[in-house]
């Protein structure tokens, strides 16, 4: 398997992940060839990213309604290495990789049962203000929070 | 064909239909089976009821960042009639069928390339206010507005 | 609150549920207007229904590449009793109403943190023969899955 | 602006698209932040992508249940240059960046009405066997309806 240029180490990039969120493939994820359609993992990505910035404490923050900042997707890819069927019980895996001035990039794993990684990707939020669209320094506890990651996911 | 209850004679009913909104069925809206899946039609729904208020000039008013009220779906149903598959040509049709106080009953068809309806459905839009989630009444000229209906589509 | 044709009595309907599905409300899942979009209560019927079935037995059965039926939707409704928002647990109620011929009617209960009831709906599917997509009778296992119910929810 | 690397001349890469289909942003893509959620674009590609294969003359040919072998999706990027909102009619530019032994690299530029990229994408489409999985190379008549891409889009 050829690596995607954002893994340099695939044992290393995969012990490195600690955070799982779960996730069951739907019927209406899969298309007429019988498997998870392409789009969807994007659909999974925001999800379990959004619950591992919640267990950071970041998602509060940012959702507040008197939060002046948002956090915006500046770019996203997504390697599929193994097919996914409908009703398979997937862990998407979520970890900060490189924490910037005012974004952060994240990398993805989602694995099937087994344990085999199916799915990889990566993508950079960057924090803007709602009012200008510009970017925002994240403050210290932001990188804190991101720097700390999220616990083990409890569900 | 047994009606549903909201379709008393077939052939009025389509026929009263003027308005209808062009879409082609994609790959990633079709499921494991082969066919649309049954959540689509609602998405389809949607979107040609938007466009019919738009031509009807009452979604420019609801959109607008001043309105107070918006449309609120209080309910739908959906019927299946005939499979449809990628990539199929279809025409949503809408029309007004009843205008309550601060309520529209909307009515769908969903033709394909040969013209026979696949989909029917009906569901209630209701007008409420941002601030309260209370239903407002329609005023003048959203009734005039819904009683004209929509030109016939340009598109 | 006005009780939708297939709701005679509303605390005895909810009492009949004992099958729940847990879902969280995805960010992809919410619109511009800030609240769950129309069309997804749809996507959770259909992957509550089909684990439901999972759980009954039937589902296998009607997966399994060796069967010549499949499950089709014949109709679907849904009443919006109560707005849904952003990353709210839900539980999506299942319950077997009517057992037909070739057909099932299932009603749909989604119940928000606090165990209030927010969305409503009823919908009858339909078994078809793969080849023909004419309906077929119902075996004797099926009816008993079906009149079994499934156990109370496991996750 | 900082170009993605598969953009090493933006003027020039912009030139190169001839082939460009046309959507309108629905209700149900936009989020609670507003605009169309980062989820999208890829349900956009594909959808365009396909319309493009199928005026090459290609889709037809993969689509065809004679057909031994299917395009699947080997990765996916996404640049998000400038939000886009609910209702925008917008052109999925599609473009063949490069033809390999068995896959094709496709480029993506989302323009908005002002003629605007907001958003672009690469991504590789392999072709492979439906019973074992493997890659197929191209047959001459694949590589030559590539080569030729699509005529301007007739919509």
């Amino acid at each position: 398997m050829k690596l995607p240029a954002y893994i340099k180490d695939f044992e290393v990039w995969k012990s490195e992940f600690s955070y799982y969120y779960p996730v069951t493939v739907r019927f209406s994820e899969t298309d007429a060839f019988g498997h998870l359609n392409n789009t969807v993992p994007f659909v999974y990505f925001e999800h379990a990213r959004i619950q591992f910035f919640k267990e950071c404490g970041l998602m509060g923050y940012w959702m507040d309604k008197g939060g002046e900042t948002i956090p915006v997707t500046a770019d996203l890819h997504c390697d599929y290495i193994k097919q996914v069927f409908f009703d398979e019980p997937l862990h998407i895996g979520i970890k900060v990789s490189e924490i910037g001035r005012s974004s952060v990039e994240i990398h993805y794993a989602i694995k099937n049962k087994a344990g085999e990684i199916c799915i990889t990707g990566r993508g950079r939020i960057v924090q803007v203000s709602k009012e200008t669209g510009k970017s925002v320094s994240w403050d210290e506890h932001s990188v804190e929070s991101l720097k700390k990651g999220a616990p083990v996911c409890l569900r």
